[in-house]
């Protein structure tokens, strides 16, 4: 293989693909037709529930393959641990949800028990008669854990869904929004996932591992459409929408969440700092919805207690959606 | 931020760093003593059983992170199935294991009930008594795997430590071969880990997250130091040595074995293909060692009895260890 032939070229000054011309370009994933089954007969049931609230909680981070025969990717720093504790408060405050999530990344209820230190099987004890037991010190806990996934699950509220490739998040995500638009208002958007800002177009990736023997390795990534726009435009006009902003650099942070407001033209946008996501965020909103931004803090007594930020995210958020659908059918009225 | 500034520029025709060079100009990981203290108690224990042998398994993919407050980083596909099944055959053989692997990828014993499509919250009931007892179905397979994981820890012979990155993994693999060297030849290092080729130097690393307005990403990554020479030449010269070669490419495999080995110099090369490698791997040795490579295969019928490869490797593995062992003591006699 020549040095030329290991150079993933693109077009370097190009701005972002217009995301139409990315779903023609682009080959859908094989699983999409499954996916767009299984969303369509779980918004079926919630439609015929008056009043019921539905919403898309996308978590984890995206992959960016470098070969077509995949050894070699880029991806974002995201256990899916916002996403996850997202879902369960949703839940708790009565919603149905969608979990669009990376494969193998957290999920509600079982990540109190994965990703952590203690191998769940330090949990089990073998009883008198040969049962295996949970040791008693976590039975209270995990029961109550046990108790919410069953309704969950008994309920048909948590509709499971994963992704892996920047591609099949961007592919469903587009048919999941599609085909919640008919919930209008009652539905909810809720982007957590760490998606990728850059991508290889399939049409420049090599097929085979990418060989080390020639030297360094030079990559040319192009811009991942902003997929926000044809979301709020046209897949779901009219449900509400909360997209995430991620940075390191705090000065960057207001200006980048008031101009992805101003330009895509959604709901809110929650902002975080990497290093201080589980303690403070930043709520920001369209003018016409609130005077500034909404600092949410948790306090250290809070921290130690093991409570997570999400306790008080989520509230916020259902009490903006409410005063929004009642907004919302006040003016169609 | 100008473009300037977002393009991490790299020699890119130099030819892979020096180990030695790596490692001055690298600062170590902040856990690498801790990791340190650990690895010795462990080998100060096992050393003092007569025959005992040791091996390292290294399982997982290394990350490339691209800023030094990083969000986004290259990867390696891995699920550490390799490594984590390796690892339950080599404590059954009566080896002590250091299981050194990427966080959150999959580990011996626990293994058989994450990363699946069941949730374990799926096998758990709650009995008349109020106890949370795993359902009857799925007791005689969870009961014999805690059995073995007890075993090993009862008994001490599975030291768990993990990475994240590339330069986690390669100071830590220096610091746990030379722990492990005067085990002679009684230790064994099978390095099934997924290691990245490329990587970006600490002193070519921007801090903050890399912005995506001003259009794509050009990234110059720089060859990783082949770490395998040292280990065999200086920090455990009389240990048992197998590499792993992965690639997609069928016609390349066989070339790219037999040139590490004749590179190298050590023991064995474990050539699979990304799609068939739970199928079929070929075994390379030197010359000296044995007349040719060796397949090991897996039926249909084995496979449909989800019987694992690793059954049929490890045992091979450990039978080339002790003629080994064997034929060293008779040269050292």
């Amino acid at each position: 293989m020549t040095k030329e032939s290991r150079r993933i070229s693109a077009l370097m000054t190009l701005p972002a693909a217009e995301p139409d011309s990315y779903f023609e370009e682009t080959a859908p994933p094989r699983t999409l037709s499954d996916l767009e089954d299984k969303v369509a007969k779980f918004i079926q049931i919630h439609r015929l529930i008056p009043g019921r609230k539905v919403v898309l909680v996308t978590s984890g981070g995206t992959t960016v393959p470098l070969e077509t025969q995949t050894v070699r990717f880029l991806d974002n720093f995201s256990a899916g641990t916002r996403g996850a504790t997202s879902a369960e408060y949703f839940l708790a405050a009565g919603y149905a949800v969608i979990f669009f999530h990376r494969q193998f990344s957290l999920q509600p209820y079982s990540r109190h028990y994965s990703h952590s230190t203690n191998c769940f099987l330090d949990f089990m004890d073998v009883n008198e008669s040969g049962d295996l037991t949970v040791n008693h010190k976590y039975t209270s806990k995990m029961k109550q854990v046990l108790m919410q996934y069953r309704k969950a699950k008994e309920e048909s509220l948590l509709l499971m869904i994963n992704f892996t490739t920047v591609r099949e998040y961007l592919f469903g995500l587009r048919s999941i929004t599609r085909i919640m638009a008919p919930l209008r208002h009652n539905a909810m958007f809720y982007l957590a996932a760490a998606v990728s800002d850059f991508f290889i177009p399939e049409n420049k990736m090599v097929e085979h591992k990418i060989q080390s023997s020639g030297g360094g390795l030079s990559l040319e990534l192009e811009q991942v459409p902003k997929i926000i726009r044809p979301l709020v435009k046209e897949w779901a006009p009219e449900g509400f929408i909360i997209s995430f902003k991620l940075e390191t650099d705090p000065s960057l942070l207001s200006e980048k969440a008031t101009k992805s407001l101003n330009t895509y033209g959604h709901q809110v946008v929650i902002g975080n700092i990497l290093t201080t996501r589980k303690r403070i965020v930043t709520l920001f909103f369209r003018p016409e919805d609130a005077p500034g931004p909404l600092d949410i803090v948790m306090s250290d007594e809070e921290l130690k207690q093991e409570q997570e930020i999400e306790m008080k995210i989520i509230p916020e958020l259902v009490h903006c959606h409410d005063a929004w659908i009642t907004k919302s059918q006040a003016f169609s009225n």
